[in-house]
């Protein structure tokens, strides 16, 4: 079936309203009408073509939300009408220790909800900036918040997950000292989240203008990291870090704030490296620098559920979708607090 | 009193006999007569002062071995005669968090056996290249090895706990597939104790020649690590790295064969940086980059009775005193199997 789109022709153009075809109902296939998608840098990235291997045309999106249309016959544990998402994965080998793990993100074959390889035309996966998608049940995570919190609980699907995993895989809690980098899409997630777990939460940013906004957010003390003196007050004493900075940084900053067998996680990939991490720092207090991506299957429902539960959704500015491009740009500027959503009932208008 | 000793009075000469002082034996001491101190890359490091605050006369030694020949009053743990060693700490503040939980090794205020600041004459303190030396009876270790064995358990002291501490503290052990990178005083003794613990253990060397000695060390499998045909083959299929190498070098080759949530833990400290390691390597499969130092005093002596009991020595070459500068430049041509020991009896010798 036909559904209306928001994608790209070409690396060098700007989205445009496209018609694309969506796969039959198979038998472990849910359908979802769209109602909300999340914007993250990373569809930037893909439909610019800043990463290898962008297919035309791309339409990005991950961070789906919206009700079930319809089912196949085999599928038990949803039906039409429920509120549901879609993140960044839509299929994986289910074969391998990571798939049973549930930890399908690491899957050697795992599938990306757009430019992922597919069966279906046109041969590659398309994403969220569309008003129906097809996904096997599997991919698919229930919403237990309200509808009216819907729009907001897009960008849990791969902002949220993205942070949830790293501090639950490194066992935040409380009695936890928990630095957050960068308060962005996926910092200000960062924040609110090791904060419910009920860790002491620190937020380092550049910028002197984000301290308040931070401590909102539920940051316990707010660093600005340019100010060396207050970043020798927390020297040794964290256990963890969760570094969502993409760009090239320097890690030792950060690592020399860690105590012994503190870890910090880095969950951005910058386009060039770092500079080279000081041994000595790993190796003086037997420090750890690890990364992580995404999240499994369980444990983003596991997320969901925890944040219903707690009340827990991304900050938003919602958009319509003649607005893409233009928040593309705001976006590059770090101009947005902190996510934008797309309204996808607009992609009719904007056709 | 005075003992003999060999040592450096400044970076660029050589080493020599001297005589110098230890203190007098305090309630909680131990005097040593050190029968053998094996030779560590860090001695040379120190000696000829390419690590900054050297102090002249200089004698290093932290590789130490011999016999009690007096205690202090309040000493119940050793007797005149028992056979004890010394690695690398010989004190600490005992109060703070590292050295409640046994890991004197990472206490801010851990004093190294030689460099260290003590209220000592002569205000820094002088290794284990001399005949006697007095140490608080909480850095000492006993020796369960017989007495032949003596001169190749010295380097378990800082070799063996070195490779020991990670290899526990990560749970290396039946199931584990282990790698050892570099094969010299450090990583041999990391693939005997690795083997030991039960694990598979596969060696990583530059050097086609050190295969069959790596096989005969205990390795199940040796790579020659430019040979990007055998490094593809254990592509994501280790569960710990052991990197000894402390030259800078390229990260990402290993980091590649680690599986999900693998670790690579360096115990080399390059006097520059290795390559920057690329973040993806680390986020694509939530793999870990850490660092451990030495090893704390409990777990020295549960190694030391470890080795005791499987037989565990280091492989060694014996030297006199006055061979100890043709052996440093020996060690920087890696030509030695795998770690010098100097018979301290030949201090007296020398002088």
């Amino acid at each position: 079936m036909t559904t209306k789109a928001y994608g790209a022709h070409a690396g060098d153009q700007p989205l445009e309203p496209m018609d694309i075809i969506r796969r039959a109902v198979g038998a472990h296939d849910v359908r979802i009408d769209i109602a909300y998608c999340g914007l993250c840098h990373s569809d930037i990235h893909q439909v610019r073509s800043e990463w290898a291997g962008t297919q035309y045309p791309c339409v990005p999106g991950h961070e789906i939300v919206g009700r079930v249309s319809a089912v196949g016959g085999d599928v038990m544990s949803f039906q039409v009408g429920d509120l549901v998402g879609v993140g960044c994965i839509v299929d994986s080998c289910k074969k391998c220790e990571d798939c049973g793990e549930g930890l399908e993100n690491y899957c050697d074959h795992m599938v990306g909800t757009y430019n992922g390889r597919t069966p279906d035309a046109p041969g590659w996966t398309l994403g969220g900036y569309s008003q129906q998608i097809v996904v096997h049940e599997r991919y698919v995570l229930r919403i237990r918040h309200s509808e009216d919190q819907l729009a907001a609980v897009a960008p849990l699907l791969c902002a949220g997950i993205t942070t949830w995993s790293p501090l639950r895989h490194w066992k935040v809690g409380p009695g936890s000292k928990v630095g957050v980098v960068g308060i962005g899409g996926l910092g200000h997630m960062g924040i609110k989240l090791a904060h419910a777990m009920g860790a002491h939460v620190v937020a380092f940013t550049t910028s002197e203008s984000k301290r308040e906004a931070a401590k909102a957010l539920g940051a316990d003390e707010v660093v600005v990291s340019r100010n060396d003196d207050e970043m020798k007050v927390h020297r040794k004493s964290l256990d963890f870090i969760l570094d969502t900075v993409a760009a090239p940084h320097d890690l030792d900053a950060f690592m020399t704030l860690l105590k012994r067998d503190g870890t910090m996680v880095l969950v951005g990939v910058p386009a060039t490296p770092h500079p080279s991490p000081q041994v000595f720092n790993l190796v003086g207090k037997r420090r750890t620098l690890a990364g992580s991506m995404i999240g499994g299957i369980p444990e983003t429902q596991e997320m969901l559920d925890f944040c219903a539960e707690h009340g827990i959704v991304a900050d938003i500015e919602m958009i319509r979708a003649d607005q893409v491009n233009e928040a593309y740009e705001r976006m590059l500027r770090s101009d947005v607090k902190y996510r934008f959503v797309l309204e996808n009932s607009t992609l009719g208008d904007a056709a």
